[in-house]
């Protein structure tokens, strides 16, 4: 266990996404102390991202005071990257970043060793240590983020699987429907296709333009007509009204992110996989679905599942919606100083 | 490293299989120094097989002489199973062993301890050991056998991956098609349905019933006239000749073959595939079809596929036929007793 900290040690964590850049620092109780929220100005080049995200850590330092001790600097970035060099190839949502070396840059700029991790991985950390994991403690767990994309994080055994060149973990490129739709991966009929917010909006247009959704086809108009945009959420409300179109948009959902969670569940026999990201917010409408496609399709979650409402058993596998929200990519970033200097003892 | 042994030291190695029994006495260099094989009395329950079992490991030990000193005995069975305890769940290939507890069942009999290992797990060892992993050196690798059914083990940082309750590495139960073939697991759409052996053999009795496939129609004809059985070899061999309906079987598999690779190589990116197994014999025919369909489905595949001709290179993907044959379960089992002593040794 880390010491319990009376010298106001920190560490910065920071989340690299194409929209925002969020810098934060936390004490040794993952206490957020300060904390700067910018835009990412993926225009200009990776330099002058990393220019801004340095500038931010040492302001966030600055503000927190001369007395605290920096333990470490860490970034979750979206892939895919190579690690522990941050290496990028070609991410989708960072155009202009290929092959860039993001580790060297920031420690070039700010002197100092930072680690970097795939942001995925970095929530699921979040997620083990200070989440869903704290209720059911174990060794090993599996976070799926759904949100924009699909991101997956896997630890086993302590450790954050990186596989052979830090691209383990890709959870949300399983393929899950033969010659599906087409994924920015280059692949086709990935879990992402079918799971994500974006995917979830796209099916909710194709109801619509195919006239079987007039709930649907109404909120969409509507949205358009304020220069608005039609979200996940309001779909979510729609069916929490009743509408069975909106409905088996989440309930097809569901039954891919079963597919998906049998395959992780049949391969890797782990005690918890958490779901994240912002459609984590329409479990209810999804949830169900999802359930029933995965004891049909893996005899080891049929034999392992939990009773409902029975307290936290050892050799159940538990599949949970994610506690730590939108900030699990940021604590987890700057958790992985910690992780570093001593695996066993974070 | 094993010490080189002038003593006589040697583990058995008891591969139980449904429709038979393997014992073989090994050196501590992998040398097999005496084998039995029995058919497996699946009819006279558990008990009688364990006896069967416990008979002829004795009688390997006395053929192999009194100066022989046993370092253990491993096992390898059919899954679904529990570990360390061995517990059967249903096993289709071996009706009436539900909830039999294989280890205590063996220790009680021989009065030594026995490793319990799933099958698929204990082949993996092996190859990795002393197949397609020793000109290909790494920690972790994963084997896919395509048998009667599939089976799947996966070596992690130089342990066997076993989940939670032992029940890990299901691979044959990756879903790769949407509301699929059954399966004996209770799913639908797993890969085993599209590439055993099995598998196989049904597609090729599909096409013909269709009228498709008047070459194949004819062989099966033939089978039947003689009492024989049509075989994927002989589906193979149809193939060889130019059969365009035969390649386009073992093409299907490559294509299914593929997904499930894609999959595995995205979550775990680990160095080492090996594809195992009596269908591997026509690796020339479904292989194409296979490294397309994974190059389509798995950038981080594009990424990392070694150049055709080329030596060994560390942070490649190599997915290659195995080398060890049918007795890899039978060695791999031989192997546990100095895996478990020494996991980093063996």
């Amino acid at each position: 266990m880390r010491p319990v900290d009376k010298q106001g040690r920190l560490t910065v964590g920071v989340d690299l996404g194409g929209t925002n850049l969020r810098i934060a620092a936390f004490d040794s109780e993952w206490k957020r102390l300060d904390y700067i929220n910018l835009p990412t100005r993926v225009g200009d080049g990776p330099e002058a991202v990393v220019g801004d995200m340095c500038d931010a850590i040492r302001r966030v330092l600055e503000r927190c005071g001369a007395n605290q001790e920096l333990i470490g600097v860490g970034i979750g970035a979206p892939g895919p990257l190579e690690l522990p060099s941050g290496r990028f190839h070609r991410p989708p949502n960072l155009p202009g970043f290929d092959g860039f070396l993001l580790k060297d840059a920031m420690e070039s700029n700010l002197q100092t060793a930072v680690i970097v991790e795939c942001d995925a991985n970095a929530a699921a950390l979040a997620e083990w240590k200070s989440g869903a994991g704290k209720e059911m403690p174990g060794d090993s767990m599996c976070m799926l983020t759904l949100g924009t994309g699909v991101g997956a994080g896997i630890i086993l055994e302590r450790k954050i699987w990186h596989g052979m060149n830090g691209m383990g973990g890709e959870g949300g490129h399983i393929p899950v429907v033969e010659d599906g739709f087409a994924c920015g991966c280059g692949g086709r009929g990935c879990l992402e296709q079918y799971t994500s917010a974006t995917a979830i909006c796209r099916a909710a247009n194709r109801a619509a333009a195919l006239g079987n959704a007039p709930h649907i086809a109404e909120l969409i108009a509507r949205r358009i007509e304020s220069q608005g945009e039609f979200t996940a959420r309001d779909l979510a409300g729609l069916a929490r009204e009743g509408d069975e179109a909106a409905r088996q948009v989440f309930a097809d959902a569901g039954k891919y992110l079963g597919m998906g969670l049998a395959m992780l569940v049949n391969v890797l026999n782990l005690p918890l996989y958490v779901i994240g990201g912002g459609v984590v917010s329409g479990w209810d409408l999804f949830a169900p679905r999802m359930f029933e496609e995965l004891r049909r399709l893996s005899y080891i979650y049929a034999l392992t599942e939990p009773a409902a409402n029975q307290a936290f058993t050892p050799g159940k596998t538990y599949i949970v919606p994610a506690v730590t929200g939108p900030d699990a990519g940021l604590l987890g970033a700057a958790m992985l100083p910690y992780l570093e200097a001593d695996p066993t003892g974070i």
